[in-house]
């Protein structure tokens, strides 16, 4: 095989047109030919990603860049890790939250989003033929970082729509995969696109896994802070035998709606970061000077700003999860985060025409749930951080698409 | 070989310990015991990059993204190649600057950086055994990514201390490699570090071995607007027959110091961008979404302003000129850009050793020459972007360290 043959096939798997935010660039010129029924009217919402207009960035960030701006060269030219005060200040903080040291000076990066922490953390630990056990459904970029660095998918299945207590990922599949030769362990909790939040006995069963079989950890912990009433969080960083290899993302686009700025942050094991700042160097050299400066409000809100912000999160939730489940769409109990993941019956049309059908008759976006897995033919993501009433109403016209086009 | 050790290999080639702007990480504590003669003062210079303070970003880049996070939502989740109003302007002016059409819509990516747009151009073009020729010396990352992706260097020779009608690269060499199999050609006109400017007459047999050889090239222009007086640039994009597979970097991180806004933009062959954006998504997302509002002002300066810009480094390159050239050091004339590569005589230290001496010793910061090739051990890179009398009075503290530590 050819070199640009190699690349063909690299890229095939990157496609990124169901992608979340990336419908604008979809056709919609064939769509006309399957309507049925009437065009929808309502406010348009686009729950691909959450509405920072409805839930506005934490209260001092712009002021936080504009004062990053005006220190000028020295915060526009920080380590790569980013700078070090910032860190200095970050890692106190992070300390706190997750119940486990942190040094800011060898163990904390900041980088471009978490997005942008992620690809780091993999392209330190990945490379072609390292075995990578991925949770399914999980965040969407997982899959596609694996593959892209070289790597071999080792699928673990995740329980998410039955009770709490028996929800979670396979722990016999995870440990057959460990001593298959699985390297890495990525997944998400909150789990992105379900909400399910790890238990703390599955954390720890993890840690355990993972030390008995020397296995690197990733885990993805962005929408961790959004905890609604009654749950509980487990910190994998905070077990009291953490994984050796062990790195922990996180950042404030999603809660916080900070995802204009593209700041996150990785933080563990010291070998690792290390690398990740190697690669960054050559990827994008840093994340940007000045919006790192934002990073000075984070876990520094207002008082009651966060339980205020997650209080009115549950309220949609509650509204939403209401309606999906009146109109029989299973759809579990997100514990953390903004997203829902309804099921559909059997329909008329395939899952992508749907999606797009959804957008163009009903002005609603939704991401496939084949973006988190192949499987998930029947299922659809939504980032429910919108206006209130605005997603009300779209959850109504997504549950009369549903039967409109029902086999 | 276990994966482990591939990791390790690999990460082994991408130390950044010596890279522009990482020397705060670097320790001073053994320098001590190597010092002759005193310590020289004066105003401390960091001459790895340019500094925004002397050189202020361009005029309504601080209001152009204040307008941008006024904006919201919309400008805070842009297309992953960026917001289509803000590449639709780009568009016009990259045309006009470049002399050549561009499509706005298929044709042109925003990244974080130019860094950022290097990481994709080479990631969409680069894989397992591909060969790519690496000009020598040449921007430092140019050659750690093709380690990255996994490539094989094929170097080749720029010459650049002679007259600037015979310097350029060899071009055998080149035709010689692209005939070895050679499918992608990297290299910057300014060349990052000597500021020599690939002449018309070299542009146009580049264009033409390239379509020949059906070779891919990725053109790093990041320094192509500060041309200095009498001095003439070529526009590889813009000859008659252009490379199929092209794909040209620029951003207003240098002439116009928006480094701290993180910006870069891509364009050329559609395909090529196609692949960059889909990496893209699983690399970062997208340049940050208020960020790319500061684009608006690219192109776009008031009258006078860059022409200004221009004279002010001119001067500075003049008085260093001198000043390095009187004390025997001999340094290529920069037709572009703010580098300066002057070359050393035998020293009684090595090359890193005396780099750590001059930032402890004399309070300056220059980037040793094996940055940009192994084989430039005795040359140090210069960003004279500075205060110019402070940048004056580095200058000859560097000539003094030159004569204390000279073989």
């Amino acid at each position: 095989m050819s070199n640009m043959d190699t690349l063909d096939r690299k890229f095939k798997t990157l496609e990124a047109e169901n992608a979340p935010g990336q419908e604008v660039r979809q056709s919609t010129g064939d769509l006309k030919t399957l309507v049925r029924g009437e065009m929808l009217d309502g406010i348009p919402v686009d729950f691909s990603h959450g509405d920072v207009n409805a839930f506005e960035p934490t209260p001092g960030a712009l002021e936080a860049w504009q004062n990053g701006y005006a220190v000028g060269g020295e915060q526009a030219y920080t380590e790569y890790r980013g700078d070090a005060q910032i860190r200095k200040n970050l890692a106190g903080r992070l300390e706190k939250f997750t119940g486990a040291a942190l040094s800011a000076e060898n163990e904390l990066i900041i980088t471009p989003g978490t997005q942008g922490a992620l690809f780091l953390a993999l392209g330190a630990t990945v490379t072609s033929g390292t075995k990578v056990a991925v949770v399914e459904p999980d965040y969407f970029a997982n899959r596609k970082l694996v593959s892209f660095f070289g790597g071999k998918l080792m699928p673990i299945p995740l329980r998410y729509q039955g009770q709490t207590a028996t929800n979670g990922i396979d722990l016999n599949a995870l440990e057959m995969a460990f001593n298959q030769g699985t390297e890495v362990l990525v997944f998400s909790t909150p789990n992105n696109p379900t909400g399910y939040v790890y238990s703390s006995k599955t954390i720890k069963a993890i840690a355990s896994l993972a030390t008995a079989y020397n296995t690197t950890v990733i885990v993805d912990q962005l929408y961790s802070r959004m905890l609604y009433s009654g749950e509980e969080y487990t910190h994998l960083r905070s077990c009291a035998t953490p994984p050796k290899n062990l790195i922990t993302i996180m950042g404030p686009s999603k809660t916080e709606s900070l995802s204009g700025f593209r700041l996150g942050v990785a933080f563990g094991t010291a070998a690792i970061i290390e690398r990740m700042e190697r690669l960054q160097a050559i990827v994008s050299l840093r994340a940007a000077g000045y919006n790192q400066a934002a990073l000075n409000t984070w876990f520094a809100e207002p008082s009651g700003w966060m339980e205020k912000r997650i209080a009115d999160h549950e309220a949609i939730r509650d509204d939403l999860l209401r309606i999906f489940r009146n109109a029989d769409l299973p759809t579990a109990t997100p514990q953390a985060g903004s997203y829902l993941f309804p099921k559909l019956p059997k329909l008329v049309v395939d899952l992508g025409t749907f999606t797009r059908l959804l957008r163009f008759q009903a002005k609603v976006i939704v991401t496939p749930g084949t973006e988190f897995a192949p499987q998930f033919t029947n299922s659809i993501r939504l980032n429910f951080s919108q206006d209130h009433s605005a997603a009300v109403g779209a959850a109504h016209r997504i549950v009369k698409m549903v039967e409109i086009y029902k086999k």
